[in-house]
C-alpha cells in the first residue's frame, strides 16, 4: 500500500486526461477535490491488485453524465459517497476498497477523493483502461459481473437503487434516463465485486499508469523535451496525425456529447485531411476517409506543444493538435469484449476492429 | 371484512371506469385479472378503514404509464407484486394490507387482483377518490406522507427503488423517465403507511362507492332506466352537456396521453359547443369557451345510451356522449390540495378552481 502525494494527484490528472481519449469528463475538478481532502488530513492509499484479499468487497465508482455539463455543473462532492452507503445498506456489508469504473477523465481521479473521504484503499486498476461512454462497457460487466444492485445519487441527495435489472444494458438505459432528469450529472456505483474477481478482470495498474504518464509529461515540459514522444515511448503509442482543427460539430444528445472533428494536416501530414467521430470519447479516427484507428484502441487528442490532453468539451476551432493511437489492454480485444466496445457496438456496422498497430 | 364476488368485481370495473374521469387506464384487463385469480381460489377481502389497526402497514399500489399504451401492452401480472416484495425487503417488514393509489380506471381494480395474489386485505379507500395523471397527486402525499422508499417493476422483472428523493415531485420525475424506458407501463408502489395515517387521509369507502356505482348502472341497464340519472342521483352529480364528438386530438407526450375533445350539443344543448382538455384524465370542461368544471372535480364522459364511461384511449369521432360533473371529495378541495391538484398545477394559470356546483 502506497500513500499518494499531491504531486501524484497532479500527475494522475494529466494521465487520466490522456487515457480519457477525449471523454470521461475533465479531471481538473476531481484533482482539486482530492487535494482538498488531502489538505484536510485525509489519505489516498493506493493498493495493488496483488494486495487485495480474494474475499474483499470492492466497489466500482464514478460519475455518470455528460462531460460538457460537468464543466459548469460542478459535483457537490458526496454524490458517490451516498451511493456507496446506499449499496452497503442494500447488501448488508461495508465495502473494503474502491476501484475506478474507468481510469480515463474525471472518473480516473474522482475515486481518489472518494477513497480519501471514506478512508478506504483505492485499488490500482479500473474497469476500462480508458474511458467509455456507457456503463455496460466495463471489463467487469463484459466478463460476467452483474452490476445490480447499483445506486446513483445526485447533488440534491436523490438516491435511486437499481435492485434487479435483466441486463447490464437495462442499467445503462434506466440510469441514463434518470441522470438526464438529474441535470446530466450524478454519482454512480455498481454492485460490489469479490477481490478475486477484480484481480482477474480489472485492467491492472492503471492508476500507476496514469501517474507515470503524467510524470513523464511534467518532466518533458520541465526539460523542454517533446512530451508526445515520451508518451508514445511509455505507452507503445504512435502519432497518427498532426493538424489544425478546421471544423467542429458538437451537440448534446440524450445525455451524451456527440460530434465530429475535422483536421487539416501540418508538418509531416500536410495536404492530408483527418476526422474524429465522438460520443463523449473519440471513437473513430480516419485519414482521407479511411479508418486508421477505432475503439476500443485509444484515440487521443493532445495539445501539440504541452502534450496535455484536450477533452471533448474544450476542443476549439483552430487548435493545433497531435492525434495519438495507443493500444487498448488485451482484456478489451477479446471477441467477447469487442461485442460490447468494438465499433459495431457504437453504431458503425461497416467498421471492423483491427488493432491499430496493424493498420 | 367482506369477500368480494365476481359480480362485485364486474361492478367495480364499471364504477372505476366512471371515477377514472377518462384516465387511470381502462379497467377491463384488471377485471379479467382479478376474476382469473378468484377462479383459481384466491380471495379478495375488502377491509373498511374502521377495521384497520393503527399500526398496520398499508402499501399503496398501482400501475404507472400511459393509458393508451396499456390497451396494447398488457400487464404481465406480477409487476406490482415484485415491487411490494422489494419494498418489504427494503423496510424489513411484511405489509399488512394494500390500498389503491387511485380508485379511477385500471388502478381502481388491479389492486383487487394483487390483494388476491398476495392474500392481503384490500382497504376500502384510495389516495385520489378518482384518477390523476401524476404520482404526487395523492391525498397521502398532499397530507404529508413521504412516498420513499418507493419501487417500480416492469414486465421483464426490472426493479428500481427510489430510496431517498428530496420531494414527491422528484419521484414523479424519475419514475416517469424510467417508465418511458420500460415501454410506458410498470407496477409502482410507495412507502408503506401506518393504518392510523390511512384512516385519516385516504379517500374513504371508494371501493364500495365504485361497486355501488357499477351496480346502479347494471341495474338501470337491466330495467331499461336511464343509467346517467342513477349515477347523478347516487353521486350528487350533474349532466353538464350532451353532445357528439366532432373533433379529437390525442397524442403521446413524455409518457402521457394529452389531447383535446370538441363536442357539438344535442337535445337540451343544441347549438352549443363544448370542449374537454385531457392529460390522461379530463381536466377542464368548457361550454362556449367558458370553464364550467375543472380538476379536481370529476369530469366524466359517458356513453349516452349505456352510461358506461368512455376512457381517453377509446374516445372516437362521432360518439354521442354525456358529460357529467361529480364533486370531488372534500380532502381534495383544501387549499393544500388545490396547490397540487388544482387547475394551476396542471398548467392553467388563468383558471381558478370553483366547486362546479357553484358555476
Amino acid at each position: 500500500m502506497q500513500e499518494l502525494t499531491e504531486k501524484d494527484i497532479q500527475a494522475i490528472e494529466i494521465g487520466a486526461g490522456i487515457l480519457g481519449t477525449g471523454g470521461g469528463g475533465n479531471p481538473y475538478y476531481g484533482k482539486l477535490h482530492a487535494i482538498a481532502e488531502m489538505r484536510r488530513g485525509a489519505k489516498v492509499r493506493l493498493m495493488s491488485l496483488g494486495e487485495l484479499d480474494d474475499d474483499a468487497l470492492v466497489i466500482s465508482v464514478g460519475n455518470i453524465g455528460a462531460p460538457a455539463v460537468s464543466m459548469e455543473k460542478i459535483c457537490e462532492g458526496n454524490e458517490i459517497v451516498r451511493a456507496v452507503r446506499a449499496i452497503e445498506e442494500e447488501v448488508g456489508r461495508k465495502v473494503d476498497a474502491i476501484i475506478a469504473v474507468e481510469i480515463g477523465g474525471a472518473n480516473g481521479i474522482r475515486p481518489a477523493a472518494i477513497a480519501a473521504i471514506m478512508d478506504l484503499p483505492l485499488v490500482d486498476g479500473d474497469g476500462m483502461g480508458r474511458a467509455f461512454p456507457e456503463m455496460q462497457m466495463t471489463t467487469f460487466s463484459i466478463y460476467g459481473h452483474c452490476s445490480m444492485p447499483a445506486a446513483m445519487s445526485d447533488a440534491h441527495g436523490n438516491t435511486v437503487i437499481f435492485k434487479h435489472l435483466v441486463s447490464e444494458l437495462w442499467l445503462e438505459r434506466l440510469a441514463r434516463s434518470c441522470v438526464v432528469q438529474m441535470g446530466a450529472g450524478a454519482g454512480m456505483v455498481e454492485a460490489p465485486m469479490s477481490g478475486k474477481f477484480v484481480k482477474q478482470y480489472a485492467v491492472p495498474g492503471t492508476v500507476t499508469q496514469a501517474r507515470n504518464l503524467g510524470l513523464a509529461v511534467m518532466e518533458a515540459n520541465k526539460a523542454n523535451l517533446n512530451p508526445i514522444e515520451q508518451i508514445c515511448r511509455q505507452e507503445n503509442g504512435q502519432v497518427l496525425f498532426e493538424g489544425k482543427i478546421v471544423d467542429l460539430e458538437r451537440k448534446m444528445v440524450a445525455g451524451f456529447t456527440r460530434g465530429n472533428l475535422q483536421l487539416e494536416g501540418i508538418a509531416n501530414f500536410s495536404n492530408e485531411q483527418a476526422s474524429v467521430d465522438i460520443q463523449n470519447e473519440n471513437l473513430i479516427f480516419r485519414i482521407n476517409g479511411e479508418v486508421k484507428c477505432s475503439v476500443p484502441d485509444l484515440i487521443i487528442i493532445l495539445d501539440i506543444e504541452t502534450g496535455h490532453a484536450i477533452t471533448t468539451e474544450v476542443l476549439r476551432y483552430g487548435q493545433k493538435v497531435a492525434v495519438l493511437g495507443i493500444p487498448c489492454h488485451p482484456l478489451l480485444r477479446s471477441s467477447r469484449a469487442l461485442e460490447v466496445v468494438g465499433p459495431k457496438a457504437f453504431g458503425y456496422p461497416d467498421v471492423s476492429y483491427q488493432p491499430f498497430e496493424q493498420n
